[in-house]
């Protein structure tokens, strides 16, 4: 008889359109591999090195304000410029096309030793309000607006001062185009939001549910890639993190404060991820078809040091998992809403 | 006016159908982040501890023989099985289907110390003997046969024995079905087949172009993702590497220890990739749109300890280079054909 928790199966996600395969039977396996530098954690609120630090000069030979709230700038070494010039080449094996953008960074917070789930529900709030501001502006001028965060060295990021980043394009990227594209397909085949019919189904499951408020739901999506991947959904219909009330503003941020919280306690330590917002593009159109949700990849396999790496048949065939979506919520769920650190 | 080696754009990948996104100025970014420990090398030819050296035991319990040439056995935490019961839900936000398959390892040496660009061309040319053998067989049981190698432990390598896997599964994976269906609309449209094409039309431009032979052709492709990312190709039509005469096994294991040596001397080390061979599916069709081919995916991105992360933007939005195809294509041209331990 097959059992979903120990044979191999493929699960399907519906946002991406993709298949990944799940063989939980392979947790056993032992590690002889590389093992991470855990994330090294600030212990000063200043560091007169960092170049996020309020007061402090950047790259650029610019000087950072005195800020207290979280503050905003254009990446030194943006990825995207406003003032690309124009090009176009349809050839389809040598297709090119110019792009305009700009990349923003945000410090959460001024205090260089915080990470999220430190802060406080009132500045985890600022944040949201902020990133709010921010995503309502570049959608003025670009259909896309992707805000995201590289936390800890194992997910590339070269600074523990507190901070995301804000990127806006003119095109749409793939995850975009997909995206819409499920979820367009979902309204027309079943006269539902697909992700709010989603966040419906998972709270009457309750399985892979980790944590949940009046406003918020967070799960271990049924088609987890990454061993401890979530999503963040609303409970409610809302396009984009500029569409937010004042109320569902401070209730992501008592989630995102509680979810944190978990992930650090799950294995004593300052949990690296990138982690991101997906919402409807700023194209003049209406998406009833499209739900805000945010996307939270996180590396960390079994222990503070051994994490999953997506190598070799995951680049070349897909993703692969080495514990069930189930699995990994209960043990999210286990951890007490209290942070290690302050018990 | 647009510089394709300066402004940001982003380029297509007909293969996989997802565009990219190009930063060429941003590989002035300087690096505060995470360093990779440089790939070990084994010193030793032989390593009583190594589970994969000839006459030792593995963690089954089962001993290697004495083996001097490739040797080939069933993975001890395989994740795929071939006794797998049968499962299906069709549920579009649930869905699910259990899978058979195997996957095998490969050790390319009985030397522990061996990497791909030391062996000698004819040990090479048994490796890839023994692929086609492997692919021959596993294909009367499966439609899909995934070749791989992950190299170094930035790459989730955890013994630096020489060696490969070879996974076999009952579904076609997402890369197998989006390159099935990319090259078939090609075909149709062009009435070509799409990397064949492709191969002429790089050789007519050699800009990207790395080594070549009269066989096969290795490029930076127009869209590569990974910093020096290459696509090895046959210049005749072939499907899957058990369809290779010896003679193109023989030119291809001589155009494998080009590119290897090449990248090692890149940057003075032993360099770390994912590589895998993508040929037709084992489906009892005639696929003329389909042509072997092989991808190698290495992280470096400047030097043997700072690579390139696909984190934050690349996962939630699209893939992102900091430097062009064309520019790397120039620097592993200009490497030396010594590898740079013999020169
Ligand atoms: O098979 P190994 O070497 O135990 O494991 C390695 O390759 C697998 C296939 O690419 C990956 O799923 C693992 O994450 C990686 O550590
Ligand atoms: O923007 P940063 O922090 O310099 O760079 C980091 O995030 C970027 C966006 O996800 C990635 O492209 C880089 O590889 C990563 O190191």
């Amino acid at each position: 008889m097959f059992d979903r928790d120990d044979h191999p199966h493929r699960r399907f996600n519906p946002l991406t359109d993709q298949w990944l395969l799940v063989s939980p039977h392979r947790a056993k396996r032992p590690w002889q591999g590389q093992r991470e530098a855990t994330a090294e954690v600030a212990n000063l609120d200043y560091d007169p090195e960092c170049y996020l630090c309020p007061g402090n000069n950047r790259i650029s030979g610019e000087k950072n304000p005195s800020y207290t709230e979280p503050f905003v700038f254009t990446n030194d070494f943006a990825a995207l410029t406003a003032d690309t010039p124009p090009a176009q080449q349809n050839d389809p094996l040598f297709a090119l096309q110019s792009v305009t953008g700009t990349s923003r960074v945000i410090c959460f917070s001024a205090d260089h030793s915080q990470t999220l789930p430190k802060l406080s529900i009132a500045q985890l709030t600022a944040v949201f309000v902020r990133l709010g501001k921010e995503v309502a502006e570049l959608g003025e001028h670009y259909p896309w607006v992707q805000v995201f965060e590289n936390k800890g060295a194992a997910m590339g990021c070269s600074n523990p001062h507190p901070h995301g980043q804000i990127w806006a394009v003119s095109e749409l990227p793939n995850e975009a185009v997909t995206e819409s594209r499920t979820q367009l397909n979902y309204l027309k085949n079943n006269q539902e939001n697909m992700l709010l019919d989603y966040a419906n189904k998972e709270i009457a499951n309750a399985e892979r549910v980790v944590v949940s408020n009046d406003d918020w739901l967070v799960v271990v999506p049924w088609w987890a890639a990454w061993p401890f991947e979530t999503l963040i959904l609303p409970r409610f219909a809302v396009a984009h993190l500029d569409k937010l009330t004042a109320e569902q503003q401070g209730s992501l941020a008592s989630i995102m404060k509680s979810l944190m919280t978990r992930y650090d306690n799950l294995f004593n330590t300052s949990f690296p991820y990138s982690m991101g917002w997906h919402g409807a593009p700023f194209d003049g159109s209406e998406h009833p078809e499209w739900q805000l949700h945010g996307h939270v990849y996180p590396p960390l396999l079994r222990s503070a040091d051994v994490k999953k790496f997506m190598v070799g048949y995951e680049m070349l065939a897909e993703s692969q998992r080495d514990l069930t979506a189930e699995q990994a919520a209960h043990l999210l769920r286990a951890q007490p809403e209290v942070h290690y650190q302050n018990q």
